[in-house]
């Protein structure tokens, strides 16, 4: 990748103290395809100038609101003016600078879950398509080279027809009455009108989802989801259990909790074939198991020459260095850029290059917690994926 | 304890290629308390000769059913009977020759599901209540020093109350049909007329029901379940997964499946509580992992100082040597033997002795059983757990 | 294998408090190939017949010495006396016992190191040659399946020519000066006058050593050795470490500690040759791992269709089963057992019986000990292993 | 941390096709407090403007030669001017850079082994201490949170006074003549004229000895090594064993080696006091075990809320999102940073920002190097750590 010129990002959210923000800022630059050179990091004014100065942007690209970074940006010249946003604010605050920048000639990153609800999704897609532009959902965990290698082998045949997806995100941040203290992180996530209808399942149960129909190719088609509210006083879902049926017949479990104290995010996957079977965790994220029968266990490793070209796409480094949460989620980042890059040339980009999440994931997520918080208030057994 | 004699054990079942039969066999004389002494091995009396031929029986106590061998060793003299009878017979030949040895004066170890449906667990409670004598179910895995230890620190307090039980069972030997080849233990367990109504759930859901109630001390009270045939031309179940609500509030989710390729044995149970996280995996049975929130990961085990007296009376050596599948099971047999002795010294058993799985844990087996196959067929989410 | 009889034993030894003789009682017998039907458990001849009503023995056959259990057994009967003596005393009591049964026409079981010194040990080497009797010398990590497995992959060239070997065995438990409380164990094992002239190398040195030798049938030519006494007051190594010369011009660390805190009993040992390497741990014994350049690291399993036919044969269930200790020390009782009931009948005993540890390793064991002790003092840095 | 401006880097060294230096590049700006403005990539101009073409340099700061680099870069005004270069060539062209960076001017952060032999570094280390400038050596592993932890734990009295350190650190890279074909990274680290006396030792050897001293705070006094060539047609050591005597009397272990086939980069190292132990090993890198007697194995992670301030420095992310070798690669860099920053403003940097390895962790690894040779070649034993 002989690079003309590196990609310019604005960011929108991701002012002092938002664990997020950070995340991207590093994820976005690590590659030397992006520089960040604008921002709208807080509603409050004061706020966004004082991270932009942190951050040592000119302070002329530094905005009170989204709305404004949007207006002037468009106002530059080209050659100046940011590729993309990145937004990375709460959930209520996705849909609306999202759809602003694609409006206005700007591709976009964004956080997860997409939007705040599945019609928001639906129609962030409706202007994706009507604009042609980029959208990267930043699902992290599928950014990372082992689970680029999963997906890999079960394309390839090596576990068969599956038939079952297990897959759990054990979480223990919120085993206390968390939002009653002034933890931000806990604030937003447990409020109704910013998170919007689902707590756990929507911050960490779509990470799961979206993990498990990544991995497999297969879809979800029907949901039995036991919710639960298991801290007194919370608003939102905190705990869950999802039993999950697949278009091809297979049957699942998700699990997705925050109340599992002592747990710190180790999300884990495992995916069975009628050949073999597969097992990830995120602990452990260089490595994969690979279960064949009457065959000795097999573990799989990042940066190795044995593994896929797709994964070894997404490594920086060779085998035993380890690579962890920060590089995965800038391999979502350069796939996003690399593409962007050969799109802005006139390219077709590689089809490595593409694999990022994308508005659809995005859809499909909103669709998720529709279904699943249907389905925990409904007596009746299995409740259909309503997309 | 200073025993004055063994136990005389009469086997039923364990014939010519039985696995448990010989576990049960080693198992039962590992810890000089119970010698074998006659046999029912087969319903074909040249098998049950030949297998006494190779134990080194005396031939007269060998005989060629259960019936006969109840009635014969009746006759014997006290000092020469056996004191009881270990059945280790498929499913459907579990309750006739425990209610004739209970009926005979003869108490009874057996293996699980106790019985062949709810109503034979029924009876044979009442039987045992009858007659007073003491029956041990061999649930292995409750005989883990390290299962011990959870349960201790369930009742202790450490990890407070009890939200939430994961436990799962995976195998992988049936996989494919293979009760179409001459396989043995394949055959029967696939069977209705000889497993029961259920295959995956009553050979290894059952376990995992037992050691999620055993530890937790907290009783099942609805399930709604997802019962699979996965592979083509099964009779039964071979797949399942069972979301559960726990008579104190507590959820749960228990999977068991034996289509799992790949996969051995390696029944795993997580328990968290509102004060920290317990988790044991059969691949390593002599850790347990104990995580209190804000506090480095703790793993206890077996054989050292620090855990509790119920710990150490079920192990065998000192720490760093590796105590595996056949001592849990001897657990079982040496504190039946333990009780049984002391009882026919007029004496009262130490709690400890007492801590084997009983016949009231067979009845909740096998209305497990019932539960979970008509949850399965039902349409409704959750149903009662029906005692 | 179809037994007429069942070898019987008599154990010197073993006495009241003694961790390795309950081993070896539950181990010998664990198969229902041997019976203990004789001791002379300690030289206090109360304490001696204590633990023969404890172990339900007659008391005829319960002996006030070793000399008397030899003299007397051989007065008895052909079809009542003892095969074989088993010997689990201290160090400074193994060689006498040992030649008085096998000149006296007894097969001999014993614990290691074999002798109190190298010049015993060649005595030994000697009576059994002339007697043509069985000696078991019982290195219990060699009964291991997956070390079985290790030295079969060595043999069929999976790993290539043999580079190198690390073996490292930690301890913690005389981390303090333990010697001067009552405790019994560390009492004799530190003591010269019973122990000979190592404590740690010769108590767990050898055994590390011997394992070595056992999987890469390599054999030591060289030792630099670094031997160390750490805890104040002690008068025997507790801690050293010793690079070794292979005779194939491989070299190899051998570390034996007895002072680092929290170990508890972690055998390890490290096998790479120029095609791949192998790894095996006590604390998962079950596991053993092949790596082979530029492809997934293996770990194969005890109890699984795809080991060898040795592995097998030194297993009891299916994979997924944890087998131990206990198991592990078994199969040397076994294979000794199986091997013996052969020669009586006047078979030649299966490869696969004969191999378990015997007078040749107790040889090269005792040669170990003298080697890194006359290292330890020497200024230069290699010392040939003297045999 | 309120910065003004971004240290201005320049790199000498990584031009294409180099793995390091594109480690150095990465970790170098991933915390936005340094930017890539200069280099002199190569020694082939051409290859040196290519690289700066593919990193957007610009043209006139890219150098055919680190002495032009050094020339031209302090010609420029000060605020364009680069704060320091980065050198990232094999290590014969490390002293020279370095000493022409010093000795105009520039702070320096370069790539270990510090120079090509003991004479370089200690006149290295005159020059930093007369030119008063900062020297930061990339000894990556210190730079590991859990690391950190180590040496916090071991400071406070946690495992008590020191007694035994093992440190290992297996690759397999170089298991055949890799250097027989075009491979970059194995030609000039196994050409003497390039690497120096030392291959592996030089290479990985080092990196052990830092992390034990680093760790353990201690020095090591006396080796006795064990340095072998094992694959034919080398020229350096490509295998080692060093005993190892520190000066508070405690003794010690290092392995290096580069041809144990299947091993990637799993430096691993164990530590062992009076009152207990520490673990930590590179494929695992956010956990460190702790091990005290009579007590649950303790496991502590990266980015908990448990941890020593120091560590939590070293961390970017919250617990159970893995930080890996890129992360602990730019923390030096990014200690690095802020000490030259505070400097540059006057100020004194905070004693955690200066915990970065520096000349003097260079000339004692140039030393390591010259004494394992030696010992290598010594008959003696024990050689003195000549310093």
């Amino acid at each position: 990748m002989n690079m003309k010129r590196k990609l310019r990002m604005g960011m929108i959210g991701g002012g002092p103290g938002a664990f997020i923000g950070a995340v991207h800022r590093t994820a976005a630059t690590m590659d030397g395809l992006i520089e960040l050179v604008a921002g709208a990091f807080s509603s409050d004014p004061n706020k966004s100038k004082q991270m932009g100065e942190e951050l040592q942007l000119a302070p002329e690209r530094v905005y009170g609101s989204f709305e404004e970074l949007v207006r002037k940006e468009k106002e530059l010249p080209a050659e100046q003016r940011i590729d993309f946003v990145s937004i990375v604010t709460p959930n209520h605050l996705h849909f609306e600078p999202a759809k602003q920048a694609l409006l206005n000639g700007f591709d976009v990153v964004m956080d997860k879950p997409m939007t705040f609800d599945l019609s928001e999704a639906k129609e962030l897609q409706k202007i994706v398509a009507q604009t042609g532009r980029s959208l990267c959902l930043t699902h992290t965990y599928s950014g990372y080279p082992m689970i680029k290698e999963a997906r890999y082998l079960v394309n390839n045949g090596t576990i068969g027809n599956i038939r079952k997806i297990y897959v759990t995100y054990p979480q223990g941040w919120l085993a206390t009455f968390l939002e009653g203290s002034e933890q931000k992180q806990a604030a937003w996530r447990t409020d109704p009108s910013k998170s919007g209808i689902a707590g756990a399942m929507g911050d960490i149960g779509t990470h799961a989802f979206n993990l498990a129909e990544y991995i497999s190719g297969l879809r979800v088609s029907e949901v039995c989801a036991d919710i639960n509210i298991v801290v007194e006083g919370r608003r939102l879902d905190d705990d869950g259990t999802v039993l999950l049926r697949f278009n091809n017949g297979a049957t699942g479990v998700l699990v997705a909790s925050q109340v599992l104290s002592g747990e710190e995010n180790n999300l884990t996957i495992k995916v069975y074939g009628d050949k073999g079977g597969l097992e990830w965790q995120h602990t452990d994220p260089n490595s994969l198991v690979l279960k064949l029968p009457d065959a000795p266990i097999q573990v799989l490793r990042t940066g190795t020459p044995y593994v896929s070209d797709i994964a070894k796409h997404n490594t920086r480094t060779p085998s035993g260095h380890p690579e962890g949460f920060i590089e995965a989620f800038a391999n979502h980042y350069r796939n996003f850029a690399l593409s962007l890059l050969a799109i802005q040339d006139g390219n077709k980009p590689d089809t490595a290059w593409l694999d990022y999440p994308g508005v659809e994931e995005g859809v499909r997520g909103m669709a998720f917690i529709e279904s699943v918080i249907a389905s925990g208030k409904s007596e009746i057994k299995w409740t259909p994926f309503h997309l």
